[in-house]
């Protein structure tokens, strides 16, 4: 089968001599790559050379912007006001832009980080200065917002705003029945097992409703686009297994 | 008189909460703002407002990298390699430009900061680096250098980038015979008189030469642009008249 | 006449260049200085030079932590964990206390800032935290919390963790019927007439009711210790009164 | 053999969620645990971490004071002015006291890291200051410098302070004639073989020479303490051969 879903990872999150994730080896699996910009990962020079890894790699660079919080690795919620949030989404896309420039690519799409993320999907406010900051960089610049049963805001917010959404979803993740993530407290909450994962991931490309953690209620949820992980040679065997069944090839 | 030579003058400097400088007083008077970009000061909140506030004015916004020290403001050098410090830059320009899109204007030029300046000035692999930088971006953009005598690593370096530089000079500074900047420790290193000041701004508009600080030796220096300060009060008035001098209007 | 109500006031704010406050011009009409460590102001040379100038004036030291966050000036809340909140206010107290035993001076309270204060007074787990940081480091030194009326849980962690809280009031806010300090956004939420700070100031002192905010309740409040500025003119001069009021003296 | 040679080992370098080092695994075999003190590297919850370790082992603990740079991992020397320099060694022993306070050890020397201990080699301006900053915390703990031949200015200083100097010796680098270590970009600079490691370390300790790189000078260095590693596998294995060798027991 070919497919149009479009598989994302977070790429660039060494910081100075501390390194992290295998970008190397999972840049050939994936279409996107989302680029920690320094906020709360990565420095000007791994900025630099993730974004030519994956320029040599034909892979699309979405900017990857974060609280800033280097320890907390943008994992923690900073109350920031929206428009603290607008112009540091703003800066960070820009970083990232320079680095695609100075490769000869374009800047692809925007995808927030960790907290960051998790903010945007709970307050409109948070979602609407990151609309903002996109928009005022180039509206034509997709956001990638986690895929949920109810799209009335970030709907109605990508209209005033003109920006494109890209529903992401997760193939190593259970939902609950309302379509959300289940914590991953709960026992079941990921997929280890890799047949699950690329059945779900299969699933998403194809439009066919995935069982939910209950295990009764059939889901279909928007999906643009799926998120792997490159941090480990597991997840990487994953993203490769899923990368056969979506796009072909050997895993 | 009218004059091509270009007011320049460090903007954006402030903190957070911490205040620096009199960027509204100072913006009608000049040609270009240096703007910080938030590694030797700035955030991304006061460098959208101080592109904007350079938007409104007409003013040429130029990107004004640092090394990453807010202590020490970035006038401590940070011993960088060449890769670093290529990197560095080139991101800061990025966050820069990014500010400038969203004011729908456009970045033009590159002024390094403090150490780093001082830095470009005396080793040639930090002034490559950073016509590196400057080039990957956009060979069009100029930069800013100090104007000195012998200008032979810049001369070869800026033809072997492509690079445009701008010859910066001071009107407050006493130069030595060999046309350096007397040393700050140095008496009679800073005109404190308005009238001297003016005097040297406007011989360097002319291309007339100026007296070196021995008292004989006439010197002329290349000048494209003429770095002035917002600091305070007196610094404004200062901005005032030479603006007055070289472009007529009351200062 | 004389009291033991404490002026407590917020110093060395400083980072690196940029300055902030009048520490020289308040410290001789203060008995506590919460000295700033670094995560939200400071720097080491202003925090061992804030030291110092306590130590000349005889005014007791205390710790003031705050979250890791300069651009935010610690008053954006971080979601850290417990454990975080312990270690970086336990971090930030040697911090202090090495400038303390540097100026031959005892480190003399604790006193949060900012958001981390708020989070504080409103989160029990954050306030066991600190409680938990304050007992590890020593628990002989005092913990500043708001004095507020329902004290259950700061009474209740007080004496699990073997900790004495000085219930800090202010002279210039507001307080509504509940004993909460009302909001700055509303009107009459901060006293602007020197006469009704002082007149507070001095309600506190001798434990007699304050007029809250509606106009009617009377509001008995347990003080310790006044937090005042040195931000500006007026509001030393308002120190300098309330001193002269307190402690005698000419303000 | 039983010896004096106290074996110390850089630890607590991990930031936030980036490991680095092996501590758990080098701990058992050491004598001296150079903690990182959040500058170059670590954080607060990693610091206590580190200290808490220590003190379960019965290892010293000694600040690792390093520049502000957690990119560079205070390896880049930042130019800083003396009293800048001795505040910041005097704040990071201030942020290890603490912890060590916590888990009811002593703080037992410094070490500084990196580029400021290199800088502290060259200039005996830093070093002086690095000495103040031990001296005002208290004289009575020893810094540790590196071995060399001409040990003029660390003897005048460490008179002047009343300050112990605890020389420092590797057992895996070659040493030039003139007592110097041989630079890592030069073949045979680093020994790789573990015989020869140990051979070199008990050399040290027994204060008999070694052979310095030219394969013909004798060199008797002063060894108070002996640098090993904990980064990987080997190393870790290294510092179990050199401990058997030196202290007895199984490798």
């Amino acid at each position: 089968m070919t497919t149009r879903l479009l598989l994302n990872c977070d790429m660039g999150e060494r910081l100075g001599h501390w390194p992290m994730g295998r970008d190397e080896e999972v840049m050939p699996w994936i279409d996107c790559a989302n680029v920690a910009c320094g906020f709360h990962a990565s420095d000007p020079v791994t900025l630099r050379k993730t974004v030519a890894l994956a320029a040599r790699h034909g892979v699309q660079v979405g900017a990857h912007p974060g609280y800033p919080d280097l320890v907390g690795f943008g994992r923690r919620s900073l109350a920031c006001t929206p428009n603290e949030v607008e112009q540091m989404v703003l800066y960070q896309m820009g970083a990232v832009y320079a680095a695609c420039r100075a490769e000869s690519i374009g800047l692809s799409y925007v995808k927030p980080h960790g907290a960051l993320n998790h903010d945007m999907m709970r307050n409109p406010d948070v979602l609407e200065a990151i609309m903002a900051a996109v928009a005022a960089f180039d509206p034509e610049l997709p956001l990638m917002v986690t895929s949920v049963s109810d799209r009335s805001a970030t709907e109605r917010l990508s209209r005033q705003y003109g920006i494109t959404v890209w529903n992401e979803v997760f193939a190593d993740r259970a939902y609950d029945a309302e379509g959300h993530l289940v914590s991953r407290q709960t026992p079941g909450a990921v997929h280890q097992d890799r047949d699950t994962i690329v059945a779900q991931a299969v699933a998403f490309a194809n439009g066919t409703p995935i069982l939910a953690h209950d295990g009764k209620t059939e889901l279909t949820l928007l999906a643009d686009t799926l998120c792997v992980h490159g941090d480990n040679e597991e997840s990487i065997a994953a993203v490769q297994a899923v990368h056969a069944a979506l796009k072909g090839g050997s895993p």
